[in-house]
């Protein structure tokens, strides 16, 4: 197992790819690459959780695949501790906004593509898996990876940046149904999204033509990879209809997917288990019956990139 | 995530603690230390086999425990491919005979508890984990490791080497046993054990009482931690009954333990799926229903050494 931090933009410590390399053997693999998950962690695009970074990484090593995560652009700029930063009143920052976060999926990929050999990585075989801001992160560069504001912004051969398959966990996937059902249910998690989305977007909620542009469920096209997506039905801060909305853009534009609809459990709850929470959230960050949706995701993921195809 | 490889013992490099300690976060055990599982890969004391040894860390990390891989004593020494060592005539290494193996293990644990905040490692709190002749290792050491053969080489506090708890993988647990049903069984078997075992125990078959110092099953006391234990009911090389012999005594001595007996399946199979496979071996390295003993050793794990005590 090789670990590493790279630093994917010249003079920026806050967009890295963490590399996890397992090791070769004769016994297994003799030589032969292995597919990956790239993971993009969520944070509403205020961070990058840990939550949703290394435990994520471990599950898909536990099923040979190599894996990264990648820190993308998002609000939090470290000065201070996060439970004291002041994202209300913070300043745009040009370089984070929208479509960065995305452009630097491709960026982890060119990168991938450049050490392939030296990280025994298949290429042609990666999967992006995100969560929350994360997912929806994945939802766009699933849905935008083969055009011009990414493919111009790489200049790479289009086929490099080509993901194999997506996994989506409890993902923002439509922007101008967000604006319409957070400020339904009431003024918290409108006032939530306000700060978040100017940060990300640069401006308010009025300029419907961005909010399309942010929402990957209106813009699902057949260069879609195929894709896993779960959620849970109670998820009060992200609605359980971004993923089921999502999931009939697919459906309606012939992608294979799959969809895990848990009943119960709160927004954000990661693997479910011990692995990914914190003692005094035991009861928010782990579900008995929600937490199979990693060896589910893991049989899907096989149908697309398994180590050894039949 | 941090990996390195310690060497255990000064001047030798085949006796090593590959270390595998996850990122701490204040998102999740903000300082505490984890639990974590000392794996022991199997090889019938002529190798460490890579397939039980870095994908079983993975396999734990996933569920949030350090892991650690120790590679202890076996006969393969690495000059030449293992497939072309003449194990029948290799010269017997004292330095490598019974009891060192499992002393190693006692090694391990005097060092993960020397290193404990660096490894941010809760050193009351480790399972050992071992498969085939690594299971016979550990349940050696988990019917040994408060006696002198253990205390008396360490020196070191008795409290520091106490396995919580012990998983063992189609493990051997009865050489008197194996003596008379390999050599029912045929010649092939027979003649393996022959070769393996004059090289770990330094002479032949005929001494019952180093057979039955070498035989768990028949020393188990109260200081014999709980155990989780599973194999094949169709192993051809390590037959099922010194799992349920092992569990037989467990039972009688009122250590807790659980016991999972799959129908079908070979010997040595690790996690039972791609990840533990080579392409050619996929029909006797896999098994849908064998594989879910991962998850069931780790629900089971966690009565003993969960991240969170209730």
């Amino acid at each position: 197992m090789k670990s590493e931090v790279i630093r994917l933009i010249k003079g920026r410590n806050d967009v890295t790819l963490t590399t996890y390399i397992l090791d070769d053997s004769s016994e297994m693999l003799q030589g032969k690459s292995r597919p990956a998950v790239l993971i993009c962690p969520g944070g509403a695009y205020l961070c990058c959780s840990d939550r949703e970074g290394e435990p994520i990484a471990m599950a898909f090593l536990r099923y040979g695949y190599n894996a990264f995560v990648l820190r993308y652009s998002v609000a939090y700029d470290g000065t201070r501790p996060y439970h004291e930063t002041d994202f209300a009143n913070q300043t745009i920052n040009p370089v984070k906004l929208h479509p960065e976060p995305m452009r630097e999926i491709g960026l982890a990929f060119a990168c991938i593509y450049e050490h392939r050999k030296e990280w025994k990585t298949d290429a042609k075989q990666i999967a992006i898996c995100g969560f929350s801001a994360g997912g929806h992160n994945c939802a766009m560069y699933a849905t935008h990876w083969s055009k011009p504001v990414i493919t111009d912004f790489l200049g790479v051969d289009k086929e490099i940046l080509r993901p194999a398959a997506c996994i989506l966990g409890y993902p923002l996937t439509d922007y101008l149904y967000m604006y319409e059902a957070t400020k339904k249910a009431g003024t918290d998690a409108f006032k939530f999204f306000t700060v978040a989305n100017r940060l990300m977007m640069g401006e308010d909620w009025e300029n419907e033509e961005k909010l399309l542009d942010m929402s990957p469920d209106r813009l699902v096209t057949k260069e879609v990879p195929p894709t896993f997506i779960w959620a849970t039905a109670k998820d009060e801060l992200v609605p359980v209809a971004h993923s089921t909305k999502y999931a009939t853009a697919l459906a309606e534009a012939g992608i294979p997917f799959e969809l895990h609809i848990f009943q119960d459990g709160a927004h954000g709850m990661a693997l479910c288990d011990q692995s990914t929470s914190r003692q005094e959230a035991l009861d928010v960050q782990t579900d008995p019956n929600a937490k199979a949706w990693i060896d589910f995701a893991a049989a899907w993921l096989e149908k697309y990139i398994a180590i050894y195809k039949s």
